[in-house]
């Protein structure tokens, strides 16, 4: 079974990037992935300083056993003056080629302007920095306050497709490129 | 006078970055600038929620206070998986158009391997969305363990002659594109 | 005077691209700006192939020429493929720092797509590596069939207005960075 | 049998970009893949000026033509100021999402000066637009002149490693993404 962890780069309590993490997470988990959420408003994560390990703060580890054990990522991320926001980084930097290579990995940008994809571009590149793969399919919401219904579904009937065609990449192409059913 | 304010985005204890920064705000003041030097290590910050003011944190004032004074910025950064730290990236995610809209910097990138644009190209992009100017100038550290000595100078003629470089076009042109002396 | 040469890397009969370089020209030259605009469709151009001179191509002189007379540069592409037109980049290959460094620009793009800055990042980088001052007011024209009325307008007042922003802070800065009147 | 197309974006006499590429296609023969290469030299290619057909160039055709029938590309660049060759650009823009999408592909970079990525992220975002897919190695060879012997062999191992790993990878995850042997 294909497993995938989700990284959500918001923290705000009602955060729309968190949302779009969730429903890419329901879309792939209808056609057969097993996906968990790591969500960073209930990790106590500190700031990368550089050291390997962070015996204070064991939810590191946590991190790092939880992407260590996934054949894939959906990094998802807010985008603060365009790019990719500094909490999401952050986590990453806090990983390193030991977790990070060879994961086939899914984008997701969400922003309250007018939709772009800079913080998108800056994942793709540092995804390959880590040797991991990066799906084509990527998703950017612009002006995200716009983009859900109140019961938190997506109101763009393309948009929603994009997210079964994402859905659907990062599973079918996980499992060729992992050789995992 | 031109006013500049440097942030390291590392938050280790014997840190390169920090070193070239603090090379370049020496450079800057020996030709007549007044640099202040924001150290992240010693600054309480809190990750970016996405809310406008965190009152708990009094540093996210003064690192707003201070740059809002300024004429024009260094950031330095160390390249963490072929971007720029999310440390920095959470300092300038926590500033706005307000603070950062007009200022001219200059940027220098430190890594442990080849030297490389990638942080700086990060870094100018974002510097760009919150309408800021970036020197052409840069300045990207490769190897940065085998680049100063110990009592913390640059071996590289060529390097120092960088920096030289910096120096003058940052303060230069921040005098021209903000009319200051 | 301010002198600015704009280069719109479209090679297509009706080009929205070309349209919009014109509108800006405009913008330019009703606030004192001389702009010339080297249409590539006109100029008979080789592909290049490293070599530093092209006797039998006059027309690689003429675009050096004019380009080292100028202050500043308008560089307007369509985004092809998410990226900067291989035409204008080629026309940028002919040159070389001799004619581009210290340059003061200002980017367009134009797509048929939703609104993008890939192509705009790429020129930002490119005019840098050159040692070019890009100036932060930046346009990205989406959906470029529905942007222009039947005789060449802007229909969005709001777009006309970065049109607007962009003229200013170009004529502008361009007198700073350059010490023209 | 997996197809590879190799296309560099150089048109000197002796263009080390064609040399790193034909080494490249060496070294994929060597473990199983056909490759042939397309040699912008020997193309008639016309600028790209946004028409669908360029009958008065049968290249343009042929290009295609040897595109969709591959499985995956090398894209080898010169980097020109600092991105992808106009030339190598100028190529891609004349084909589309009908040849290039769900390819796989590796890049390779040349240029004078220090290694550099530019030219190798511009060209992992393009090929990202058009719904294709990068292998995560990538070849970046900087001070080219000194990268070769007079016979044309790689002189420094470890790129020579680099060369066996970027075939290793494109062959190998060809073949688990398109599904040939």
């Amino acid at each position: 079974m294909v497993k995938i962890v989700g990284i959500g780069g918001s923290l705000r309590t009602n955060s729309y990037t968190q949302l779009a993490l969730q429903i890419a997470a329901q879309r792939l988990e209808a056609i057969g992935a097993e996906v968990e959420i790591l969500d960073l408003r209930q990790l106590n994560l500190p700031f990368c300083n550089g050291d390997k390990e962070y015996p204070e703060y064991p939810d590191v580890q946590r991190l790092r056993d939880t992407v260590s054990n996934a054949d894939g990522l959906i990094l998802a991320t807010p985008e603060y003056h365009g790019g990719v926001s500094g909490v999401l980084k952050n986590a990453l930097d806090l990983m390193s080629f030991e977790q990070l290579s060879g994961k086939v990995t899914g984008l997701i940008s969400v922003l309250g302007g007018q939709s772009n994809s800079n913080a998108l571009n800056d994942l793709r590149l540092i995804v390959r920095w880590v040797h991991g793969w990066v799906i084509p399919e990527q998703i950017a919401i612009g002006q995200a306050y716009g983009a859900f219904s109140p019961e938190g579904k997506i109101l763009d009937e393309k948009l929603s497709q994009r997210f079964d065609q994402f859905a659907q990449s990062l599973v079918e192409n996980t499992r060729k490129l992992r050789g995992v059913d």
